[in-house]
């Protein structure tokens, strides 16, 4: 019988939750990076760079609304529900022990939000990020052809303050993410919701761009932190992925996320061996862009 | 609001169910492809290859308990229940068409199989291939290292009619999977098998192999064939790859089963881009080894 | 091996969903009953009553948010997710046969609500009804303390568009349910509405009421079949539980739900018994008022 | 908005799972009850029993194999798989804070239980019972009509100490059922097992039996006691329903299960409408053995 034990087996929810605000308090700078599903969790906790005698590795899990719906070839409106999206974190947490921030859309109505917050408590996640965006939500990295409605500060502040009056544990974080630059509203409309939400209590706040430069949101940070020095910030840097994560962190952000790219990354290597299986009419000649069998035992304990 | 209809919404399970029968009946032969997500069944179901004027496309789907169990980061050994299974299948048919054959690894305990058939017919899977392994199951592409015990004929024999006698539809199927070669009881233990579990009711007979030469599971076919001209046969060319499709279907086999490579395509990919960003402290470099964004709006339909 | 033969096993998604059509062009009016739970499903299916030589039976099964949300302890506001409530009537059609008739609340978004039909034809319910209010749901039996707000005509009309065009089989129905009476907007308003809903492709029509007195209903149903003799109209005699299904089904309805009593004649009975545990020390005082173990036996096929 | 508080709400796995320890620490018995839902739960909560100035409550949850197969309309052979009773769970944690003694039935096999004991540590489960029985599961209470094989007493310490060995809290609790006095193998060999597993770092034993008179389980308390006086002894008085909790807590039980009565007394109540809303056409004849629906306002935090 298997008695190996992974280390990720002996992690509880409530070490796991409590994890993120123990790194945060420990380095300047956290990288966390998009899981999708169990395998690509084991596989961002086991990843590892070597640099200059340090190894460097990833701090968590992003669980992002966008591939967890695309990887349902589902649309990104919140029609995955939450529900769904934490029995699959359920079975990441099985196996792994990084920690994990969710990407919890608009929170949906307040009255639902708290009750999802206690149920994210007891999964054992750290932090669910909501975004100030009301009505049929549709995914900020697609323009504005669809239009979109920002809540009124005085809305989105009460939903804050309704989740963070329901959460049950002291270290589970409430984030709120302002969309204000995305639909181009201004960045004082953007810095005057940053305040506003934290004085109601988000306990990180996150800016998102759409624009190629990483200029505006190292403008917002610079502004936050005049009046906010310590409240986490938190950046995205899809449309931005030429600035480096040090000179994100050096700009004030204290967690970095790459939203989507382990499903981005997985959907061409499958798509491209299936033309050549329908011509060869067999595997052999895409058999060298696949895992070997003999991998999976080293991955999964209790394989062999 | 999203009217567009994915021709796979129109699918109910029972038209479903019935499509892998009807597709016996129309070709000599059918190509099944593994599939482990609603995302990789999409990508299957809209992968091509022309050749000679003629479009060649996948004829259904494989839902595998290795692939199942390794995206959980579980050991294949019947941890992960059909049950959860199951409901990963229900999300893979919201989004498409083709038919499915269901791995049941060993079917488990008689009274338990026959409810899971009934609620595989429920579902839509028009196929369940089951193993006369007993004890906890291994993979068998793992070797014999982990030794694995044959059901007796008559034990297994009686299994293939419980399930027949509980299933309601006159469509679903179920295959026999011999272990006999893999377990190196001999050819004529096989055949034997293969006799007898036709005769019990199994409306398919799978025979399996490790070896490098498809010669054996040829040998098979010729001399089942020799008995039985009709019933289909179904071969998993995993070790064997360099044998063709047509030559399989040639040597008499109505199905093969390329049974694991989405997910094994995904794997090196997803780590690839790992230690990259983690080097460069950004995507910048992975990002022409990921889908773009924009893609995803033509994938999901409902996403723009 | 119990290969005992349910006569609810039989059924398939697809003769399930069909037969509630079936039995409204057999029948005059049928009698929906309240099913929360398996159990409560086979009480239903099995109930009887002889009459004259003649044997009364209920028709099928109401799925009610109501009853699903208070069995979980949760309020009624939509807090329970569909998908959540489907899981539960998928087990409730592993053991039965009867058709059933799904609570669909407000139905949702539009956007979600198209996806949420298929998955219901999918499942085998044969029937949902949607209502025409809109913001956080509040259940109509508490009356009007919290501010409840209608769904504009064109706007209700519309979802019943969209949910129609979204439905892939021909025997789905979807009703729409109109709150005009209770939140005291009026029988012209009722009336109108009814009349705009059918057009728009409405299945069935209910019609709701919190009067003691069926008065209003009766004179709802007068006048609406002087316009449409023929569609199908639905009431919930929970207030006015004085008249009769005879005098319903004289008096212009199809279908007479009963919504809830399953669940409320569940509670006082597992109330009672608590105490009288607590005082005693044992359940000897109790035995009387639960079913034996040996009941068991013959409720449940495969048993013993 | 409701921002009332149940106090379940406020209560994390790891308290939870802790509770049950601390209860054994601070009173010489706990009395457990049945809860198959959360609603039965919230009951069992809340319920309370005045006797001399003092106020009796229950200690806590039992969940029950033969009552959730039975919920389901399934047989209690474990085809109701572990995660669809954990899913059930979860959803009587979400309103409740009691402890919760889960029944473990067989444990499965050793391989499948380590991951199981990891998932019920992270739900917040207090403590698993599991059976030293082998082959298909029957219930005990049936009798001896299906032949039923023990497990031997090195194959089931085995089973303990690989599930001991993978818990990775300090306060989850494996208990060991003994079948022998139900299968007829002997006072000693009841003995003989829970001294092994004792040893084998049973964290309590339960001791079975069918008889109507007590008289077994409270010698082998006896002789138990005076090897081990401080191992949680359990006890479930379904047959022996006249001896009191006190006698049996003096007799040397630390807890003390009713097993299945609150399902038991859901079934007659459901029952008996039945007829009577089929004799009458209407529920008016059965409203006084309802819940009134008010009281679910009461009972449902949220609902007002």
């Amino acid at each position: 019988m298997n008695t190996q034990r992974n280390s990720g087996l002996g992690r509880t929810p409530g070490s796991r939750r409590a994890a993120l605000r123990q790194l945060l308090q420990k380095k300047k700078g956290l990288c966390i990076m998009e899981a999708h599903s169990p395998l690509s969790a084991l596989l961002i906790e086991k990843a590892a760079f070597n640099a200059n005698g340090e190894t460097r590795h990833f701090d968590g899990f992003w669980s992002s609304s966008l591939t967890d719906s695309t990887l349902r070839g589902k649309p990104d409106t919140e029609l995955v529900h939450m529900h769904h999206r934490f029995d699959a974190i359920n079975e990441i947490f099985d196996v792994t022990t990084l920690p994990l921030i969710f990407d919890g859309d608009t929170g949906g109505q307040a009255e639902h939000l708290i009750h999802h917050v206690r149920e994210a408590e007891n999964l054992g996640i750290s932090a669910m990020i909501i975004e100030d965006k009301t009505g049929l939500k549709k995914n900020s990295l697609f323009g504005n052809e669809v239009p979109q409605t920002q809540a009124s500060i005085e809305e989105f502040s009460a939903k804050i303050r309704a989740a963070k009056a329901a959460q049950v544990t002291p270290e589970f974080m409430l984030i709120a993410r302002i969309e204000s630059l995305i639909l181009e509203a201004g960045m004082d409309d953007a810095l005057a919701r940053a305040f506003s939400y934290a004085d109601a209590g988000a306990d990180g706040i996150m800016i998102h761009s759409r624009l190629k430069s990483p200029d505006e949101i190292l403008e917002f940070a610079r502004r936050f932190r005049e009046r906010y020095p310590r409240i986490p910030l938190v950046c995205v840097p899809t449309s931005f992925n030429d600035i480096t994560f040090d000179e994100l962190v050096a700009g004030g952000f204290n967690i970095v996320i790459y939203a989507n790219h382990m499903l981005r990354a997985s959907y061409p290597a499958m798509q491209a061996i299936l033309p050549d299986i329908l011509q060869y009419g067999r595997t052999l000649e895409v058999e060298d862009r696949c895992m070997s069998i003999k991998e999976i035992l080293d991955l999964i304990p209790g394989t062999r």
